[in-house]
Parts: C-alpha cells; sequence; structure tokens
C-alpha cells in the first residue's frame, strides 16, 4: 500500500508508493560513466589553460601566482553567469501587470581540484577540506554585498544532475531576492520556532537520531540520514550538530568532520548505485536571518535517479519509488 | 544581462539568461523519435489485450462491451497506482514527530485513442475533443468521493516527460489533501482578489491578452501564450475566456473549442522542436473552492527541453535560457 508523509520543513506531502517499490540495487546507473583522464588539454578547468576562464577570484595555491597554475583549488566568476554584477535591485512594472528586475548578484565556480577525474568522492579528506574552505571563505566574501539576500552553495555532478563540464566543480550564487520557495520554509520553521520555542532543524535531527531506522552515519558534529518525507530515492541530508543559522557561521572544526562525512556519504551512494549524477546543496538562512534562531543550515544531497512528470509538476507532490527506511538500510552495509 | 521576473501566479521570481540564450531551434529534439506502428500486439493499452488491464472504469465505444474492444477513448485504473481506494484521510503521529496518512484516492489512466501511434497532435479535432470528454466524465465522477481534495488531469509523452508506455494516453489522480504548492497557488489568488475583486488569472490573461508580444493563437472561448515568467523555454498556457474555477465546470461548446486550440499548440511544438517531450496538466481549484470566484482552470504545456540542477533545486527558482517573447513569435509563424 502507497503512504503519504508529510515533509516537516515543507509541509508538503510525498507519496511514498509501494506498489512501484524497486529494490536499492534497481537505482543503479545501468553503465559506467566514462573513464576520465587526470589532466584533458582541452578543459578550461585543467590547470594550463588558465587564460580561458574569467580571472580568479580566489584561490589556494601551492606555487605560482594569479591564474597560473600551481592551484589546488580556484574559484572563478562562471562565464555565463545568471546572476551579475551590474544593475540594482529596482522592480519594475511592465505593462502595469508584469515584475521585472535586474538578475544583479553573484554567480561563481570552484575549480574543486587540478585533477580532471578526482571527485569528491575520490579525494583524501584534507583535499574535500580545502574545497570546504573555499566555500565558507566566498560565502563570507559574498555576504559584503549589501544587495545580497541568499547565498547558495551548490554541486552539479553529471549530465541529469544539469552539468556539461566533467572536470570537478561547484557553483556559488548570490541573489538580489530571498526566493519565494525559501521564504516559504523560513516562514514553517518561524511558525515552528513561535509555537515550541525550537529549531525545527534542530528537531528535525533529534527525531531522526531518536528513530534511527534512517541514519546512515554520525559524527562528533554531524548526522546523515534518509528523511522521512524523502522527496526521491537516497536523498540524504548532513546535518550540524551544532545550531547555526548560515553555511558562514561553521567553523574550522565542522569543515574539518564536514569534509569526512561528505566523502563518506557520496562514497557509500557511489559504490552502491555506480557512481549516479547527484546535486548537492548547502542550505542557509537568508542573509538577514543569520541571527535569527530558527533555522539551522544544512547539506541536501539529491541523488537524480528518477524523473518528475506531469503529477509532479501539477501538484508540487513527489511520488518517491523507495522508502528511507530501505535506502538508509542499504547505505549502512556499505562497509567503512 | 539576464532579467529577474517574478511569476505572478506563485510570486515566485525567474531568471530569464540572456548569456546563455539559444535561438529557438536549438531546443529542436535532436533524433528522430522512434518510429511507432499502428497497432503493437505486445502493447497493453491496444485493443485486444484489455484482459491485461485492470476492469475499464468508463469507455466510449462504437462496439462491443465493457473490457472488449470497439472503444474509441477507455479509462482503467492505473495498475501501479500512487493513490488506492482503500482506507481514510486520518493523520497518524509516528515516534512523537513525523506526520503520515494512507494514500487515499484515485489513480486512474486515460487510453486516448485505440491507435498505438496516434499522439494528440496528429488526431482529428473531433478525436481529441473525445478525450476532453472523458476528462470532463472522470473529474465529475471523482468529485462525488468526499475524501477527494483536489483532482488532477496530466499527461506525459516521452521518456523525459516521465512515461515509459508509448501508447497515447494520459492520466488523472484525485489526492485526499490540497498540497501546500497549491494551496499556495490559492493563497496568492485569495491575496489579489481580495486587494482587486478580480481573479487573478483573468487578470493574467488580459494583460498577456494586451500587451500580445507573448500570444500564440486566440479562439471564441481560450487564449494561448507563453507566460511573461515563463519557468522552462516554450511553456505554453491555454487559458478560457470564461471564468470558471474548476474543469468540472467546463461546458461541451468549450470542449469542442478545447479540442482544436490544444491540438493546434502541440502541433505547432511538434514542428517547431521536432515532437519534443511534454507534459500538460490541467490545472483547477480544490474541489471545495469550485464556487471560489478566485481561480480559473486552464491547461499548461511543459515542454521538457532542459532539466533543473543544484540551483533550481536549492532556490526554487528557475533558470529560463529563452525569452517567452521569442519563442511565441516563432510558434506564431508555423503556418495553420
Amino acid at each position: 500500500m502507497p503512504e503519504l508523509r508529510q515533509d516537516p520543513a515543507t509541509k508538503e506531502w510525498v507519496i511514498i508508493a509501494t506498489e512501484r517499490m524497486q529494490r536499492p540495487d534497481e537505482f543503479c546507473r545501468p553503465a559506467a560513466r566514462p573513464i576520465q583522464p587526470e589532466h584533458d588539454p582541452d578543459c578550461p578547468f585543467c590547470p594550463g589553460l588558465e587564460t580561458r576562464t574569467p580571472p580568479e577570484l580566489w584561490a589556494r595555491r601551492n606555487a605560482g601566482v594569479a591564474n597560473d597554475p600551481g592551484w589546488s583549488v580556484r574559484v572563478i566568476p562562471n562565464k555565463f553567469a545568471a546572476l551579475v554584477d551590474e544593475g540594482n535591485t529596482d522592480r519594475h512594472l511592465l505593462d502595469g501587470f508584469f515584475r521585472q528586475m535586474d538578475a544583479v548578484g553573484h554567480h561563481e565556480v570552484v575549480l574543486e581540484t587540478p585533477v580532471h577525474n578526482r571527485f569528491i568522492h575520490l579525494m583524501s579528506t584534507a583535499e574535500v577540506e580545502e574545497v570546504l574552505h573555499a566555500y565558507r571563505a566566498r560565502y563570507l566574501g559574498l555576504r559584503q554585498d549589501r544587495r545580497v539576500k541568499l547565498i547558495l552553495i551548490f554541486k552539479n555532478h553529471g549530465e541529469a544532475a544539469g552539468t556539461s563540464l566533467t572536470h570537478p566543480h561547484s557553483q556559488i550564487a548570490a541573489t538580489p531576492v530571498v526566493l519565494a520557495y525559501v521564504r516559504r520554509k523560513c516562514e514553517e520553521a518561524i511558525r515552528y520556532f513561535d509555537a515550541t520555542g525550537r529549531c525545527l532543524y534542530v528537531d528535525i535531527q533529534k527525531a531522526e537520531g531518536q528513530s534511527g531506522q534512517r541514519v546512515i552515519l554520525e559524527s562528533g558534529c554531524f548526522l546523515v540520514f534518509h528523511p522521512f518525507a524523502s522527496q526521491v530515492p537516497f536523498e540524504t541530508w548532513i546535518v550540524p550538530k551544532r545550531h547555526r543559522p548560515s553555511f558562514g557561521q561553521v567553523s574550522t572544526e565542522e569543515l574539518q568532520d564536514l569534509a569526512g562525512v561528505l566523502k563518506e556519504s557520496l562514497r557509500r551512494l557511489a559504490v552502491l548505485l555506480n557512481d549516479p549524477d547527484y546535486n548537492y546543496v548547502i542550505h542557509s538562512a537568508p542573509v538577514d536571518g543569520e541571527d535569527e534562531e530558527y533555522f539551522l543550515w544544512h547539506l541536501e544531497i539529491v541523488p537524480r535517479l528518477t524523473r518528475i512528470a506531469g503529477f509532479e509538476l501539477g501538484t508540487g507532490m513527489r511520488i518517491n519509488t523507495a522508502r528511507p527506511e530501505e535506502t538508509a538500510l542499504a547505505m549502512r552495509k556499505i562497509a567503512t
């Protein structure tokens, strides 16, 4: 029998459709991903072609000067930026009805490694940590811009996840508006805080930890689980134990811990599902809400194993064909 | 320069990303769809294999009795139903925190034609009209179930749109909850109605009609356009001129007109984009809101030409790489 589960963060219902239930291994990528070289002379993100990208905004380097090879992590503006550092936040009314504004903001690319085929789950923990340091540095840099309302750090891995470039990279977007989707999640969290005096996300983490059925692993600073109302098979949340609304407030100790936990979560997905396409997203409170107690930053991994169809487009409700208790069990069984 | 546009129906912003702008013909399906026969002896939706599907709920037939061949449109329960006619709408609290309920409701399949390869854009207008009559009949049937809160009629065409079966079919889902996504659209429409005394969707249609830049075609009963804040390239809305909240209230005259307009819209998409994968969805007010003035039923066609990535997952904001003014112009240019 299918069942409905309510996502406590959005109050949206999801259908866990047992009639279509697939075993965890049925979500496995059917064919191997094409093998990539360590260095691709045509890849604009590989060392040596720095002039084919816009000048770097930030880098961690072992040698060389800006825009030379010798970097280990490099942040550059997105050449096809969806948000640009021009214009202002004035809204304009068109035809007396429609509202429009400049797409002012920032859109950056984080080159995670000079090695063309070293994806996060194949990196050393120290290498992952360097990537996370870059995230934090750019988050703190971008929040200086008074026009910025929200900073999103995310990664697209594989074609189904929306990337065309193979070289390991993530992106950072800084938007001039708090999006309606984010605003609604905040409103739910505020409503919960007003009723209980507690952060909704802290309580989600506690409830998942106490239930234990959907927990994958736990470190000193983080709990990793497949949430009760998972929208998609193998959706994975990494939630910090220390209560801070924004990723900009993450501590160096937490970054070190997160490096291991993120790598291990992605490694287990890669082992179990044959290196699936996925996105991950670091959710933070809007910049103006960094001192509010109602939100807790966290990282969500969304494997792209299924597609949405008309049902989801029309209702906003997902049909998840896997039970998170079963996918979490499969993830726990992978040897460390 | 990219720009932000606000969707008046959801208040969500969308990025129209001119830097990545593609010409309309670049969205064309790269390879031809595999040619299908008129009859596939292995297809459970083709006439002759009626015993391989659950017994029919409704049919228009030229000959034969129930569950025999001789039907021109046939409605059956979905064999892999996400919502089932068992259980009740009680909510249960699990582990003192998580909310769960039975996935009670209905999930039906509309076999649009006995001809395996006669897709809507290839049908006669009279054939499309028969399909629409089936939609209305089932809508009116399902709304008799007091547990049903929302009835969604939708179609998945092609693999990228989430279908695995080729035979022309659509689906009807009746849910036991008003989904948060639908509730929010209603709330926006109510807020607009309270401020202006007018239906938001009527005003969207009027503003699109007056601007004219994004209009594709107009019939006696409908206006077809690419909306100002299109979420995806070639998103197409078909909006009735007569103000009725629910598709259940559509008149026979309107169904006749809609048949021609829907067929023509899909035909132009097929000509321009080489038979793209798409979904369409008929949006109606929740069943309990059928007498409210704030909503207007309408049909949205969503071609599946692009994928969402981490940016969209994290913000809820889409990046649309085509300007609806340009895609509408390309659609207008297709000869009738």
